[in-house]
């Protein structure tokens, strides 16, 4: 049930038999908002940092804007979230563009492209590269907006049960890996699998898929999945720096005071900023943890193999640049920043780990 | 001149002869700050983002928490920043903690020490590592608190008017280069000078310093030193992810209501995303004029030059780690963090990096 709105304008006090207190409570309207998510509201980093924005959200407006908070399934099924949200039925929605390709194929460029940009690519090019006027364009046809809300930083290739030592391995291999990572693989002969993050474990060990990628080295480790299969392959090149994102009901948005919406912008990069910064820290420890406490091999792709997946995922993203007209304006757009962007980071982060790596 | 503050307490209302919409207004405190900086306030990007900073938090405190921003040198000289927030004569400032070694040797690690961590390392070692209360304890001591607010990314290594084949080539060298960087080329021989940004350029052509580093290429093109010096460096070894802060009086801090922290911390967060992506994204664009449009040369430091200067970091990052026991502290977490990070960062953005460049 929703608590009682006052809606008042400055000027127009309805104030009755209130006191000093609840008037001055009652002068600023207040929303109630709902939010769903597309994983469970508990999954450490994303879900309780999402919960963490929640609540920072209505500490910054003294309680005026409250957004509950709902994981997946709780208030809908995690991949009605785009209708939901669309239609109203809920205001935001914390999930990530590549869920919506099915639909939107251009959605993948606002999450992660395989051989794509890593986080601060992505993030550079939303902030100060056009990326996210031209979110705001495929979005907007469809009554909403979003924003970025969260990063993973690069992931790892994923875990296999047996062997990747030619291109030739994937044919007929079995593998959970959503979005277009799962189109790639596809072109060698691999059967990509969408199944839910808690039915990984249970169907790697079973058999019923061969290799599986999750989010990285933390959730991994919290899924066990070293004990499900033996080779944990890196680098992750299907999502180099996957954009979670804050969505929101476009409708909704307009009716949200200017402060309020100011608010919501600042809670959502500084959920970007520190759910990234976590990632780091806690995919790091678990990294360590899985190196040196579990029986896991941990291998390089072979680069002849990743040679083929970068010539596959060449096709991938021309294939969907190729599906509307806003879809080829937003991968030109895209790939010329990420040629700019690799030019200089080449001299910049590349040139600095090689560097660190010489002595 | 300030404005009238009212003080007003929940329940307390000060009613008089004002209007209702007064009475509303005259509810809340209202806060009027002032914040120095130390460089111009229109340097792009960084003073550009404190300034939209300022404004952000203007609007989501509905123009109740008013930052007025100065200058270096408009309201006090840039390095006496650090006094004047101690002492309360501005509320807060924005900064790097690297200009303060003077006085706190250990505080280099709040921005950047050589051979250290990227961008990304230093956020989570922030956020996620520990490093957020280290700085707590180090800059509370002294009446003030500081967060993140801004990162410039890998740096360049900086303009040469002549080449540096071999480690030897830094003796009697005259370099524009402040902080542990410059501690680090003085045990080569080098002579580390601090010159403002402003001089720089003449500063080189007239001989006075022969190597600078400044910012990245955005800020390097914009005061046009492709055509003071003619070899430009890279990595900048020295400053690979710096920090930028947001420097404040810990009792104007405590005076806040907890919804105006939130809103402060919230803003903080966003100029740190924000100022990050847009280095990113116009270092990169600079960089490409740079290389296209200039007769600059482009050149890697070589690789033994590289491995003298991090053996001389790691000396000079242990002079500094033995100032005080909380150096030391603050140095075994930044150190151990940094290798668990990095151990974690070669598997997921180095061996990205390498199977990009691989084909």
């Amino acid at each position: 049930m929703r608590r009682r709105r006052f809606f008042t304008k400055a000027g127009t006090i309805v104030a009755g038999a209130l006191t000093a207190p609840q008037l001055l409570r009652a002068s600023v309207q207040r929303f109630d908002w709902r939010m769903v998510m597309v994983i469970p509201k508990g999954l450490p980093v994303w879900g309780t940092g999402v919960q963490r924005f929640a609540e920072q959200v209505a500490a910054m407006t003294d309680h005026r804007l409250n957004i509950k908070v709902f994981g997946a399934g709780e208030l809908i099924p995690a991949l009605q979230t785009f209708d939901a949200c669309q239609a109203g039925l809920v205001e935001m929605a914390h999930s990530s563009a590549y869920y919506w390709i099915g639909k939107l194929p251009a959605a993948a460029y606002f999450t992660a492209v395989p051989f794509g940009m890593d986080a601060l690519g992505m993030k550079a090019w939303l902030v100060a590269g056009g990326g996210q006027q031209l979110w705001d364009e495929l979005y907007g046809n469809h009554g909403l907006l979003a924003i970025p809300a969260g990063n993973t930083g690069v992931q790892m290739g994923g875990w296999f049960n047996r062997k990747i030592n030619t291109a030739d391995d994937f044919r007929g291999l079995k593998m959970r890996i959503p979005g277009l990572g799962g189109a790639v693989i596809e072109k060698l002969g691999a059967k990509p699998i969408l199944v839910a993050g808690g039915e990984i474990y249970t169907n790697l060990t079973t058999g019923v898929i061969d290799a599986a990628e999750w989010v990285g080295p933390h959730h991994d480790y919290l899924l066990g999945l070293h004990k499900a299969a033996r080779y944990y392959y890196y680098p992750g090149w299907h999502e180099p720096g996957p954009v979670l994102e804050l969505m929101i009901n476009k409708r909704a948005w307009q009716g949200l005071p200017p402060a309020y919406q100011a608010i919501v912008k600042a809670a959502a990069a500084s959920l970007d900023n520190d759910m990234l910064s976590e990632w780091a820290a806690l995919d790091a420890l678990s990294f360590a943890k899985i190196q040196n406490e579990t029986k896991a091999e941990i291998l390089p792709f072979p680069k002849e193999v990743l040679d083929v997946l970068k010539v596959k995922a060449g096709e991938v993203r021309q294939q969907v640049s190729q599906t509307s007209p806003l879809a080829a304006k937003i991968a030109a757009s895209f790939d010329a920043f990420q040629h700019q962007y690799e030019r200089h980071q080449d001299v910049a982060l590349g040139a600095y780990l090689r560097a660190r790596e010489g002595s």
